[in-house]
């Protein structure tokens, strides 16, 4: 882990779960000699402020003035705004990185910056169901994996920024794999935005069955359905833009899932118990390898119960 | 807690999760002079007498002579068995309860059974994804809820049955709840029975998404995908029971979920920012409730990551 200063001054725009905690993960590591704030909203900034995870806080355009690193963590609706801002107002050459859930709307929203500014887009695959900038610490990204999308330039100023970017990453404790937009929205629709559409939906459908009362479903919520609450209570707005940009991915999976589900459902109806056992036994083998690979606690229930 | 001897002798039928784990949690309370242990799997007997989570091994006719209490922790699909050979086994005016996620299918097999026997059927709404006698622990059942779907019978010795089988779940730290068998398996099924079936199918459909390599699942799993195999790597052979024996509660359920997922799919596809804004609102509040009733932790991610 590199414990040197990579930077002079970086800008994070959105000091929520994922700015603030990269914020405190740079502090911790020294790898910024300042780190200047901009948020939308004042409050946020405030506090921000208050809790000494920045040095100070400005407004996107005057934050943005002598930054070398400008990390763009705002929900991924508002990522085309902010870009198109900081092609005016950031340095020349500056290194502009978001941390978005979706890339391919990303890479798109940078190739209209032109090529004053090196904008790589980024993905930590890290988060908690929590927001805001009380939200966050600094071990977030480690041991997780950051994906980065470059665009296809081919220029030395460019390619240095994607190296510099994948430095970051790595000095904040991540791993880093680079792949192309579209691949990573497919991957991410599998591994994290149908898991999050579903728990949003089961959640949300707990409501409607009306013999049931929400006394009760909070009461026997041990059962399995406290694990879906977790992502379902996500940032509604953050998770409402990714579904909007990355709909092509998300219908597809989608699709597959529920075409499953119908299989599962008719041998439910049919008492086929074969293709339910078969169905049923994957789901071992994989949190084994989840586990193994350092991504998820061996721990029963996620260690959470006491024991 | 009452601490006092409650049994002379206790057999366990099946001494997997669930049976080893009520066994701990009596021997360490003290609750019978004699815990006997029985199971279809020698192999898994031999292993909780190793372990010394019970007293003796014996088969179940020879275990239940002489037993005031016989808990039978086999899955659901075995129960009806197991009651039919206690029926003429067990000691008269021997309590027998039972631990499945279903009801219904219990009820009507204690029915069959006559009223020689006390039979109570219970549900600890308790559990973690592992399996065996090694994944029992005492603490299992403390602050969750043990429903009691008790049969229409008006004897006193029956009613005394009922309220033992209470005082048991109340001694070994449990909440305890009366209903009908009915409305049991339909909450459950909301609770329970449809966040297993889907997280079983999520991760069977994980693997159908042909452009995303199991690598990649593992790897990114951490996006939320991973929240989802922990109920998934449940014991196979124990759901496919559930699913077989509450078909009418969980298709009712999945058909309520479908609709909910339905809408909001269309939601994606037309960009309806209000209708997905608001169906993932509802998830944090009920994980509010939930924490503060006391049935899941307050920590980000389930408190498993490193802070």
């Amino acid at each position: 882990m590199a414990d040197a200063v990579m930077f002079e001054r970086a800008l994070i725009v959105g000091v929520g779960l994922i700015g603030s905690s990269l914020a405190r993960a740079m502090r911790e590591r020294k790898l910024a000699r300042a780190i200047v704030g901009a948020d939308a909203d004042a409050g946020v900034l405030r506090r921000a402020a208050a809790l000494g995870i920045i040095d100070e806080a400005a407004s996107l355009k005057g934050g943005a003035k002598g930054a070398d690193l400008i990390i763009v963590a705002t929900p991924v609706g508002a990522v085309a705004q902010v870009f198109g801002d900081l092609a005016v107002a950031a340095d020349e050459g500056a290194l502009v990185i978001d941390v978005g859930s979706v890339k391919g709307a990303v890479v798109d929203a940078a190739k209209a910056c032109g090529e004053r500014i090196h904008v790589v887009p980024c993905h930590p695959v890290a988060g908690t169901e929590q927001s805001g900038p009380e939200a966050g610490f600094a071990s977030l990204f480690e041991g997780r994996w950051s994906i980065l999308t470059p665009l296809s330039r081919e220029d030395a100023g460019y390619k240095g920024a994607v190296e510099k970017a994948a430095a970051l990453w790595r000095a904040v404790g991540s791993k880093v794999e680079i792949m192309d937009a579209e691949h990573h929205d497919l991957a991410l629709a599998v591994t994290s935005h149908l898991p999050h559409l579903i728990a949003f939906t089961l959640v949300g459908a707990a409501d409607d069955v009306q013999a049931v009362a929400e006394a009760e479903v909070v009461k026997y919520s041990a059962g399995g359905f406290r694990d879906f609450t977790r992502i379902a209570a996500s940032d509604p707005v953050m998770w409402r833009d990714v579904f909007l940009n990355n709909k092509e991915a998300v219908l597809e999976v989608l699709g597959r899932f529920t075409e499953e589900l119908a299989l599962v459902q008719r041998a439910i109806r049919w008492s086929d118990e074969a293709t339910l056992e078969k169905v049923f036994k994957r789901g071992r083998e994989l949190r084994r390898a989840i586990v193994e690979a350092g991504q998820e606690t061996a721990a029963p229930n996620f260690g959470r119960d006491k024991r």
